[in-house]
């Protein structure tokens, strides 16, 4: 199968995020929508930072079957859920950032929510900062097929993606630049309100 | 319109930001004065670490008035303020650091007050640690007209700039370098600031 | 005595602990195991970020003696220890970062145990966020054989490496790449810890 | 007058100096002694980032006075009390790190004690982590020759240099390396006392 023509856009973006330091020690995953049936993602165990277009693998976006015989990353089954849920998913980004990680487990409930600040902007759909945005947490779980299927049957929406508790952030866009802006926001807003809950509680 | 020579000085400050994090997600906008009626600012959602010339539209100061058809940053009356409130104004820089999204909230009154610090000095017209420095701080509004009139019907000094509640830092500078010297050092200030909150509350 | 072939890789590391500030101010040393007898051990005093192959010296496993007339590193007994008890081990990385120095001053008992993190996966053999994963302890001694030899008869599992309490971490790999990885694992993983730690005790 | 010929080595040592946020905001000067009388030092005002050798001035270390007509450091008067007290001292580093700025402000003692920590081997003669380095913390002030003289009344030792309170860090060394590593040494170490008191306390 050849290449997406996008594809080079979300090495970029993988590059910028390994830069960040939002995939250290070789985690996270990432991934294109090629057309409505496949999608391509990064294989397993590979540095983020210095991903090249062969450490991409084509993924079968029904059924996670994927069209070679190497191995995709193991939490395949979470970005084909995306673009099953969202026909105009293009791109999918998981992380693992310590902002992700940490207020995850910090917020017990099953809900995120964020308020009173501008950067809610850089959400899809968001315009002002009066609104409050909702992004569902999900308890981890090393089987990614119930995982998979509780995301699905929990009936959130996951306009901005969704957190696994003590394991990271999933956002997706519909096209690469949009991803990764989300992305950027949502970090800068999971830091501030770090940063707040800090100095509000005492 | 012809670009105005310091433009370039802009660009390279404008990188700088976009390095320090404190212009995440495309947020943030920044501008200069062509002469008594005109300045230029960024164009809307353009990622302000690889900004070139050509993203930046010409504005009038008086009324706001894009000489182009293009769209200036939603943010533009903000500046055109600060240029008609300071003659001597060169330089408007907006952006969307962490710390002054924090600690604009966490001050609930509105008035930041920075005292003790070497480092004021290098705000406009300081020359000691001992004075206590004031910068004002707004609530957010997402109706710029509106937000810019109760700006200047505030009646506040805005020698160093201002905070908008959970939005960012405005400052403004008599040329580019010294706009750019007070964002450091306030940003300085901020990062400070919160840090001694935190631990002096225990 | 000629340089092992994977030096160059170990370089490669010890430049990127360097950036990364996991060896300031010249602290740290790092090692590779050349055989069944010899390891080569960075020599003492020298910037980890510009680390050369003529800063590597061969030390004999066995008792610590240095085959030219240089000084190895003073921690070489630490290394060798470790490829005396673990003879998979090819690669020893002794670092000196914020976050090891801090947590196991903060950690007043033994051991730290780390559980509910996805990137607990990044450790050697670990497979689920659910185990509980447990680094010793040990308090800081300038003794360095009357260390070696209390860590050695602690009869503690050192899977993972182990803490020096206000000193720094030590880890090791059966290649340079896992030593490396299972370092960056476990600086993101105290980071998250004492970020957890700071928030929930409030 | 000619310039030393380790001016190099100073000026690369600004430069780390700047990428490292030490010298934010045209903050911070640094100087080497050229002989048994003179100095030079940073001129005022510059970016600590991008000095270059005509950013120097040289300046005689009994009197302060500058053998050209430009204007050295505010501080000059700090520089010259290090070279009077200590004729071995050939380099003096004074920074405006947050961590000098804030530990200085929150130890409201005469004197920050540092202890437990294998880094304090970084400072000039320590051999041990078990000994408790002092830094005497002097109040700031804006008159630099009264600061100079009231330092150099208190009879304090400054080995490892002082802190000057909400304002930076001085230190020495005996080359611009160890000045350099001690500077590097102590910043590691403000940083590990600053987060071990936020969590301690709580």
């Amino acid at each position: 199968m050849k290449h997406p023509t996008h594809l080079d856009e979300l090495i970029n973006t993988c590059h910028w995020l390994g830069q960040r330091g939002f995939a250290p020690a070789t985690g996270g995953n990432m991934s294109i929508r090629a057309d409505a049936d496949w999608c391509w993602i990064s294989a397993s165990g590979k540095d983020k930072g210095s991903l090249e277009s062969d450490d991409f693998i084509s993924v079968r976006i029904a059924d996670n079957h994927a069209s070679s015989g190497r191995t995709p990353s193991a939490e395949t089954g979470l970005h084909t859920l995306l673009y099953r849920l969202y026909p105009q998913a293009s791109t999918v980004l998981h992380v693992h950032s310590v902002n992700a990680t940490v207020l995850s487990r910090l917020e017990r409930r099953d809900t995120l929510t964020l308020q009173g600040y501008e950067m809610q902007k850089t959400l899809q759909g968001q315009t002002s900062h009066l609104d409050a945005v909702s992004l569902p947490i999900y308890d981890n779980d090393q089987d990614i097929d119930a995982l998979a299927k509780r995301i699905a049957q929990s009936g959130n929406a996951l306009h901005y993606g969704f957190l696994l508790r003590g394991h990271g952030l999933t956002t997706w866009g519909e096209t690469v630049a949009q991803a990764r802006r989300q992305l950027e926001g949502l970090e800068f807003l999971f830091e501030c309100d770090l940063r707040l809950r800090a100095l509000e509680k005492q």
